[in-house]
């Protein structure tokens, strides 16, 4: 049994993370603000003697001492961030609030209890609009198209120099955007709650033809097991992410279909949904693969299972701060 | 005549910048702590109607954004920095605060008075320890190894997601160290501030065989003008150091050499001088050179320069806070 402490712990992954510790046997403390944590996706963690929550957020770094200094955890799994990537541009200073110097905070805070493993959730968005695809963790040098991409790619930084520096194993994650149970926050979500709004029209932001992939939640967490198991040396960074990639024509096609709708497509234009967006996201997953890694859910089935989610929890569709 | 903002206009390279831009007929002021600047850098430039200096802190955005509204620069040169890239490790959270954190508040305090130029010093220790040499721009994506790397990286990416977000055209340099008249910084100030406390025995952190590139203060300012006169657009990275290296054993001969000394060597050992050092930095100056530019003073010229101004000066030595 290994103590956990997670931030994010109420959060669409945070939260699954969370249950397969416990499963495994784990204890662990979940740090979240609540800011868009639900504690419903904790209840079976909430009856569980291993688990506690805090309520804490990680722009106090004292907040994260205490409750770090309590645990003395053995892994800090850093999921907590602000992942709204599209409106970075409305309000620039919380990428590096949340994603930057919250990371430093989360990370400074497991050096000061002598934590020496820390598990970074980053993003694909790290890469900006790469020019290899798909694309390594070691490609070219990459250019930043978005706070948010910027503010996590600092984040990685931090993990790396206090790895080489005071000798720590740190892992970076580099995700594809999740789907699966509890999904609250993205493409999927943003179109059924537009469609619940109105059935017959759906805007879509760009032309439609963006690439991106995916992966479902189940997929996601056997990846992150696999390399905690490993018990990972020295700095790792890890990209994540199914081979296969989906153009949001065909995620709305297969949106509509279970949700039996044919709404009129209004596209606002451009192979950019936003300024920032990524017209093309597929990862190389070569590193994780040798580890045994591989996906089982296809896309189109982590599609189907997000909207059936969605559909039997359609009240997150109203829920203010989602 | 264009409105220069020059953050750590009282620094080593601030100041040789504000020297130049007045030469130039520009108007400049200069936003400087204090900490590590000197006011007789700015002996010339404070007689010049077109110069004003202003003591504030880049850590405190505010006085960024009063200072620059009243300004309305045409360009924001932002030099300011924790360059103590040794003892990131004893106090971390000083990268954080006056390289991300610090850049933040330069870019965003330039966005708020609706400058679109802003230039940053960057840093080749952005490439941690690079495989290929000499280093482009674009190269493998970097592993951080200190702190100052990662902090400048992450000051980087803000520059460049402006750029992007914003329409701004922001132009990142990563410089060697760079050497001449005024330095107060770096391995010959440390030789000589040794040599001076006793000129028999000079300890060496290392083997003495890291490998660096280093560029004249005159060479660093002939790149930095002719890609501002260049009138730069969207995001652009260039490096900048000489295509010649030293080995710190030969830097060792050129000082001993001009001082007249003959200290015995005691190296500490290993192949970095400190965790986090890079045994091996040149950078490949391609992109800057299709500008026309190329480096005139020999590396030897640029110690030797160096040790005369040092020894010309040398009460420097003495300063505490250098």
């Amino acid at each position: 049994m290994a103590k956990f402490f997670v931030t994010g712990a109420a959060g669409f992954i945070g939260s699954h993370f969370t249950d397969r510790a416990l499963a495994k046997g784990h204890q662990v403390v979940g740090f979240d603000n609540m800011s868009t944590g639900q504690k419903f996706f904790l209840k079976d963690a909430l009856t569980n003697k291993n688990f506690k929550l805090i309520e804490g957020d990680i722009r106090e770094i004292e907040q994260l001492q205490k409750a770090m200094s309590d645990l003395k955890p053995d892994w800090v799994i850093h999921f907590a961030a602000n992942a709204d990537v599209r409106r970075g541009l409305d309000r620039p200073r919380r990428d590096l609030d949340y994603n930057t110097i919250g990371t430093w905070n989360v990370v400074e805070s497991a050096r000061g209890v002598d934590c020496k493993n820390v598990l970074f959730s980053s993003t694909g968005s790290v890469y900006g609009e790469p020019k290899v695809f798909p694309t390594p963790e070691n490609g070219p040098f990459p250019e930043q198209t978005s706070l948010y991409g910027a503010s996590k790619l600092a984040g990685e930084g931090i993990l790396s120099a206090y790895a080489h520096g005071y000798g720590m194993n740190n892992v970076v994650f580099r995700f594809v955007s999740i789907l699966g149970p509890r999904y609250t926050h993205g493409h999927v979500f943003d179109f059924m709650k537009k469609l619940k709004a109105d059935k017959t029209k759906l805007p879509v932001l760009g032309n439609g033809k963006q690439l991106k992939s995916y992966l479902h939640m189940n997929d996601l967490m056997k990846g992150l097991w696999l390399v905690i198991e490993s018990k990972p040396q020295g700095f790792q960074v890890y990209n994540i992410g199914h081979d296969d990639a989906l153009t949001v024509d065909i995620s709305i096609g297969y949106i509509t279909r279970e949700l039996g709708l044919t709404p009129k497509l209004e596209y606002s234009g451009g192979e950019r949904g936003w300024i920032g967006d990524s017209p093309r996201i597929q990862l190389d997953t070569t590193k994780l693969k040798k580890l045994g890694w591989s996906a089982d859910k296809s896309l189109e089935q982590g599609v189907v299972d997000t909207v059936h989610y969605i559909s039997e929890n359609s009240f997150l569709l109203s829920e203010a701060n989602l």
